[in-house]
């Protein structure tokens, strides 16, 4: 079935407000789901919300935690996200980086103790609109291979930067260290898929097509798979990375070794007119993505793309015609909305 | 011809000193070009400083530049490099950007105008004896190609980050990224190999195992090829950022748009205990490079490598053994020697 942004807007704030969200939390959490949604990425869209509804339940997620500062310097802070949800304490964390590099040119916000932070590239956006860069990236609990290695001991760890332009569409790079995130993987098991070649590993090391084998891993069954990191040993580098920025850093743990649950989160904002004027910035940008745009392309493609391109177009494209709601999501949100005797 | 540490520095430098250096910048750069030997990056090294006296005769490459602050923050600083030696701006640069993150946890450090930077790894890991984790990522003359296309648009664009350990070998990323560093190709020119599949495509956009068809590319001759991105489109995505974070913000220019030559470089300084004891931090790095160093093999491996792990083990064989100089090499720089009435 396919929904309005708007009334996809309402079900999902009265299902969280009927979980126990404050008016504030409801819309953070149903904006950035439908966000997600409206950029083709309906694996952090709202088909998560059944999920986060069982957390809750558990007591697990938490509604109406302290955003709470346990350290802080003039361009840095450390946040305990006292097990709230990802989207509230990572939009407070990245609104309090931003008003941090507005006086400081660059500033750096770790948070442990936080649940599934979902889009990721909706924090890093939030700083370009202040005319500055925005930088996430985040570790998770282990589904990744080392490189040459056959056990599950890296999260996907993405990594999502925002860079502002002029007139073309900013740079939205958002992409996990793993050759796909692990939601590709679940979406060619629901379509009865194999996966392509390359994307997972079985527990011997063997290279696997069956993303059944990918969900035992998940599920802790023996025999279970595993990604494999995007680019062979630098991408697994990257990982390691991001593994220590976001997991050792903030104290949230590594992936392979203290993560509990959810993400190790770490954020920066740079401010641009620290170094050069906005202007000249962006307009620099803009001449880069015409320059890459107007490549020649190679056989087998018809254009270059940019990070975030395919995003924005598909942005635009649902904007206008809704979004499309599967059956299964549709039943799931639905006996949700019954058992907590919500209307939608 | 095998050389001591020592001895090659003493020809290194009497040789810098004749070009006209002042010790100190004879120092700097002579110490980054066999630090690169010691590493196993021949590219980096002293094979480079017959190309550096030929810029520096064409006043290309300046001696005893002013390190010029054109702009300056608290946490930020851009410098002009006067077209002095990268390895002498680069490294004042680091040296800046890590007396600003004592004061201020984060700083950033962009420079223009600056010849090639050498050994990237080498600034990143100036940070971690200060119990910060360093990163230093640069742009470049374009040699790759975008995701999809074929033509040279983006530099190898490296990116390097240090990040200090407590019992094991800190970690240090410093890779391309494009699939190799263009040395690489080089290298296979030279020893008359064909490159691995996968590495270079022709100016059609079709893989070519000849690496004389990337040469030409360098030499701007028709028909020449170029590398590919690594892990294809977030490789690229990557690429870009490095581009965009190191060229438009620095002012040194894009890589396909306006740089002139050498890097557009930006440095970061992270102060650990801003976040973190330092001990707890390196407790943590110990705790996962063990974790992912006991991880059981895939078929064809025998060990998981960290990220600089290669580079540590031919320090310290090369540190006791020496230095191997290739006849071509050597006998480049005795001819230098030569022309500059120097003894080595």
């Amino acid at each position: 079935m396919r929904y309005s942004v708007n009334d996809l807007t309402k079900v999902c704030v009265r299902i969280l407000r009927a979980l126990g969200a404050s008016a504030e939390e409801a819309n953070i959490i149903a904006n950035q789901l439908i966000e997600a949604n409206l950029k083709g990425q309906d694996g952090h869209g709202v088909l998560m919300l059944p999920y986060y509804a069982k957390q809750v339940q558990a007591g697990k997620f938490r509604f109406g935690v302290d955003f709470e500062v346990v350290h802080e310097t003039l361009s840095s802070a450390l946040i305990n996200g006292n097990w709230g949800f990802g989207q509230v304490i990572s939009t407070k964390a990245m609104e309090l980086a931003i008003e941090k590099a507005k006086r400081q040119s660059i500033s750096l916000v770790g948070i442990f103790n936080c649940n599934h932070i979902g889009l990721v590239a909706h924090y890093p956006m939030m700083a370009i609109k202040h005319d500055m860069i925005g930088i996430t990236i985040c570790n998770a609990v282990p589904q990744v291979a080392p490189y040459g290695g056959r056990a599950r001991k890296m999260g996907t760890n993405p990594i999502s930067i925002a860079i502002p332009s002029k007139e073309e569409k900013p740079i939205v790079l958002d992409m996990a260290t793993s050759i796909v995130a692990a939601g590709k993987v679940r979406a060619k098991y629901t379509k009865g898929e194999k996966t392509p070649k390359g994307w997972i590993i079985d527990s011997e090391g063997k290279p696997t097509v069956d993303p059944e084998i990918f969900l035992k891993g998940d599920r802790g069954e023996p025999g279970g798979g595993m990604l494999l990191p995007f680019g062979g040993y630098k991408g697994f580098g990257l990982s390691i990375i991001i593994d220590l920025l976001s997991g050792a850093l903030t104290g949230a743990g590594c992936s392979s070794t203290e993560l509990q649950r959810g993400n190790g989160i770490l954020m920066s904002a740079i401010k641009i007119d620290s170094f050069t004027s906005i202007e000249r910035f962006t307009e620099r940008v803009d001449n880069l993505i015409r320059s890459l745009k107007n490549t020649p392309t190679a056989p087998g493609f018809d254009e270059i793309l940019m990070p975030g391109e395919l995003e924005f177009r598909e942005y635009e494209k649902r904007m206008k015609e809704g979004i499309e709601i599967d059956a299964l999501t549709l039943g799931n949100l639905e006996s949700l909305a019954k058992e907590l005797d919500v209307h939608v």
